[in-house]
């Protein structure tokens, strides 16, 4: 039986001792301060590593407003810190008293971005994904293209947008594909607002210019694992994106959830990923498990009214794995830093009722998903909400939450 | 007749008082402090600025390691400063004696990244460029896409790897193509290593999320430019750029000049940029002139050998101006922020010895470029130097320089 923690409602949470995931707060506009979520509450870092309850940190290290010095760490100061917090935090603690004037309820503070993005890449890991957004793109074409099965294809997002869940979203504005071939573009605000639900990792210390990192590496790299929502303009991307791939149509906002949940508390529900075929090349490969057994749903809720759950699937199914993306990102020689994100790309599984995007689940808007109250939905409507959700098994990975607003 | 330095030997230099470039420089390893280039010798700002010299600025705005809280002020201080330091190094200054004491030999000191950059943008703005490359790489199709001439095509590139002159290159390695369609890539060093001969530039304080930038305001955005040499792996980027456009044949490196020329220093080179056709959307239009009359230089040395001018050509043939580039980059609502870098793309001029990358130089290496001393170049081998020169006048962008190292 998994211990208990004696702050109320903590074991059942999903935020329980198994999770202890890491962010930032910040009470009524005031200075980010690193903390753990706990249940429903976030115990602040910084006064317990004064107090010298957190053992032998740096000065400063989670001082905040963002978390970047203690991801710089490495990995034995991360398992000893999430140690020593689930110490305070575990009944019996002779230190509960300590611990308890550390503790805020989420709902006196706000959860901030936790960290200083350096640079922000994006995959395109889900087979089935690839290969729906193929038939829809180029219904007369080879679904996959041929570099596909090979390498983890992405490409570098925008850092400076990248926001926390909760933050409202603009409905970008931008140039629209001409009505016909050869045609003039349009310009007006996007009619294919689209979301992407993915999942992300965030690193700590990274590699020197000139070096990569090997697969078998990749726990001393990624600190741990958020929740994306890679926002979508359709329109705008299809007609800019070639040859130099996808910008405005996916810069205007990328949403994460605020709790980082560490690497360390994913570690039991590491399961076997799935067959690749061909076998990839040598730095692709891993001697161990590393898809990840997380239940994933879509949810949209328009203005005012009940949440529908459009789509369920689970990152298990993911072809590319995060130490096949970090490998094959660093196989280059180019440097991670500490606080880089590296999102999946969207995870859609093999049913329709899995699949990730809206382009995906209306098949290019040809088929309207059915809301509960009686709306239907091709893409998102201003005022819509939308809200992704990731658990495995006792370790949530909380929600990415955003609402659309209208285009100015 | 322009106004003269008591510094010895600016004058005729290109980095006298017309210039006046904001950088930062090391010594031994030191901090690297914020500085101004005046001919040879670099003008340390902080103890100028704790002196009282350089005017009303907040504590700390040049205390570096970095610009970017400079940059953060914005076009009046950015102005009122340059003016204070020209007033310093002006024949007959009452200060003379004062910014004697915080004048360095460049031969002292190391010229050092000076931003922060957030996000690194490049676009594909050269029309001689992007034709030549579609023409070399769909020899069948239409060179220019259908997008083309209506936005100015960019994509996000990696900050972590913008290096500064002189910061040696290592050869990246990957996949590389297979040698027959269908067939399995191959892995190994790639074989196809260019330059992009581009200019840069460097913004000052950005926009709200969810806002956009006018062509208009441009000046008080944009800091200055640089000289950026955009590295490139040919084979790599050839075999992994579709659909999502460039990523590890370009993210190991991208060089920039030291020294940011400030946009108040180019003023008097802007001249009209060649006409636009189709014209284009509202948001992309200028009342003034923003083509940048500054002629360019490619050169290459072989390791031990002397150098030859591979290419030259001029900026002012670009088809998509700074302006163009910075609203379309925010006509979506993304934010720019302070210390963001946009490299214009390689630029092109519509004669072979003006095309600003081996790519085309060498019609994807068909026809070897002779180097002085007799050896011939596809593209780039070992023990290279490639170095990038700008001049707009009087006005020096200096160099950037880089060697290429072995793959590991």
């Amino acid at each position: 039986m998994a211990e208990q923690s004696w702050v109320a409602g903590a074991d059942e949470s999903g935020f329980g001792l198994e999770n202890l995931p890491f962010g930032a707060v910040s009470r009524a506009g005031g200075p980010a301060r690193p903390a753990v979520r706990i249940g429903a509450h976030a115990l602040i870092l910084e006064p317990l590593a004064e107090a010298g309850l957190l053992g032998d940190l740096p000065p400063g290290a989670l001082a905040g407003p963002v978390l970047n010095p203690f991801l710089a760490l490495g990995r034995e100061t991360w398992s000893a810190t999430r140690a020593r917090i689930a110490g305070l935090l575990r009944s019996g603690s002779p230190d509960q008293e300590a611990a308890a004037a550390a503790l805020v309820p989420l709902t006196e503070v706000e959860a901030v971005l936790p960290i200083a993005i350096g640079d922000y890449v994006d995959f395109y890991s889900s087979i089935e994904h690839a290969s729906n957004v193929g038939k829809i793109f180029r219904p007369d074409a080879e679904p996959l293209l041929p570099n596909w099965r090979h390498l983890p294809v992405g490409y570098h997002g925008r850092a400076s947008s990248v926001i926390v869940s909760g933050t409202d979203v603009r409905r970008p504005q931008g140039q629209l594909p001409p009505p016909e071939p050869g045609g003039a573009p349009g310009f007006g605000p996007t009619e294919r607002l689209d979301i992407e639900l993915e999942l992300g990792f965030v690193t700590g210390p990274g590699n020197a210019l000139g070096t990569s990192i090997a697969t078998a590496d990749v726990r001393e790299h990624v600190f741990g694992f958020v929740l994306v929502n890679d926002w979508s303009a359709r329109d705008i991307q299809r007609w800019e994106y070639v040859p130099l791939g996808p910008f405005l149509g996916k810069s205007f906002a990328t949403s994460v959830s605020p709790w980082i949940v560490p690497l360390e508390a994913l570690e039991p529900h590491r399961v076997a990923a799935r067959e690749q075929d061909p076998e990839p090349l040598d730095y692709l490969r891993t001697d161990e498990d590393w898809a990840l057994d997380i239940e994933l749903e879509v949810a949209i809720a328009p203005e005012g009214g009940e949440e529908t759950v459009v789509a369920r699937t689970n990152a298990r199914g993911l072809y590319w794995t995060a130490p096949q993306q970090l490998a094959h990102a660093t196989v280059n020689g180019t440097n991670v830093r500490p606080g880089d994100l590296y999102a999946s790309g969207t995870i859609s599984g093999p049913d329709p009722g899995s699949r990730g995007s809206l382009l995906e689940l209306t098949w290019g808007g040809r088929d309207p998903l059915e809301l509960h109250g009686g709306g239907t939905r091709k893409f998102l409507q201003d005022g819509d909400t939308v809200v992704l959700r990731g658990v495995a098994g006792a370790v949530s990975l909380g929600e990415v939450r955003g609402r659309i607003l209208p285009s100015v």
